[in-house]
């Protein structure tokens, strides 16, 4: 089994803190997306969306999307459980990890792919025909990560992690996307509940993964 | 337990057609989108985030986000398994669904939310700041759409369901997309292989819900 992996991108990212957190230790390929390895004909032989992180399975078959790979890890070692075990956990764990990633994650991709001449025509990560930036989409993104970061800020003054009592996947998410969206210039200065929630979800080990 | 919903929204649909599936029934409490019932005081004292579906459960806890409210069920009722049973038919169902929604999905919504006068000022789904319609959107939907459509036509010219052998939350997220990116323009005519899973799919008794 071999992960696909890229240094500093969040999706990869993501996949490597959780797999930290369960303790898990794999064969890690590195793709170097400074040089665009991820739209090479080796790398789109293996995934096709030209995206990383993907997953190769001893059997030669490849899961992509980060989520999906950490599902795959968790159907087979759910101690200590990641995604939530009882039902109501479980929900407010998918509740939190899809808004994050809708209202937050894609406020950051907004103004990240759309601003950087780097990535002109390629406005959607992945391989796409040409895709023009929009630059209208990194002033939409930074509106939407405003009201993202006071939603998520007042709901962290209730508790210590964002779904339930303990830490979970909808704190690894919200990890990578906080992150992410410090490198597109979006900030969360001001919202004291997530800077003493970051500083404690960046002090485990597993955030340097 | 009462799931507020709406009649045509994909969202929602999404979540009737997973419970007909289940052969779950609760109390649904509709909310009319054409008059704005969503951003109502009334519904964001339920759902601050202004969106359908939204299900609250006895103690009054309100569960957001449509994968949310299905896995909730699906924790408590896991048969017939709709996530799926081993890990990596729970890899590939999440890796479709997540792909379904991204690429597909995204790209319906960017179409039908930056076109229609009616979404004026209100370029994304639910309660946001003023956030203005970018009509380059709409294109780059078009250009998603294109070539998400020729990846899940080639897809399902492997086998008969979406994500492994049986009907599954990938095919319901699928079914529920390309039936609403039909509403923003955007067709799989020459899609083959969608033509005859879209029949398969749309003709179960769970498409009506």
């Amino acid at each position: 089994m071999k992960l696909y992996d890229a240094a500093w991108a969040p999706s990869p990212r993501r996949v490597r803190i959780y797999l930290a957190e369960k303790g898990i230790e794999i064969e890690r390929v590195p793709v170097d997306l400074r040089r665009d390895e991820q739209l090479s004909d080796a790398y789109l032989a293996i995934n096709p969306r030209g995206a990383v992180p993907a997953l190769e399975l001893d059997d030669g078959e490849v899961i992509t999307e980060s989520a999906a790979i950490c599902r795959y890890f968790e159907a087979a070692n759910p101690a200590p459980p990641l995604f939530g075990a009882t039902p109501i956990d479980i929900a407010r764990i998918e509740s939190w990890t899809r808004r994050i990633e809708s209202d937050g994650y894609v406020a950051a991709a907004y103004a990240f792919r759309n601003s950087l001449p780097v990535f002109k025509d390629r406005g959607v990560t992945g391989k796409w025909p040409p895709i023009p930036q929009i630059p209208e989409l990194a002033t939409r993104g930074a509106v939407m990560w405003k009201a993202f970061a006071e939603g998520l800020d007042e709901h962290l003054g209730h508790g210590e992690w964002i779904a339930g009592d303990a830490y979970s996947f909808a704190d690894i998410t919200a990890l990578v996307t906080v992150d992410f969206a410090a490198k597109a210039g979006l900030d969360t200065h001001g919202c004291g509940h997530i800077g003493r929630w970051h500083k404690a979800a960046a002090a485990r080990p597993s955030a340097g993964a």
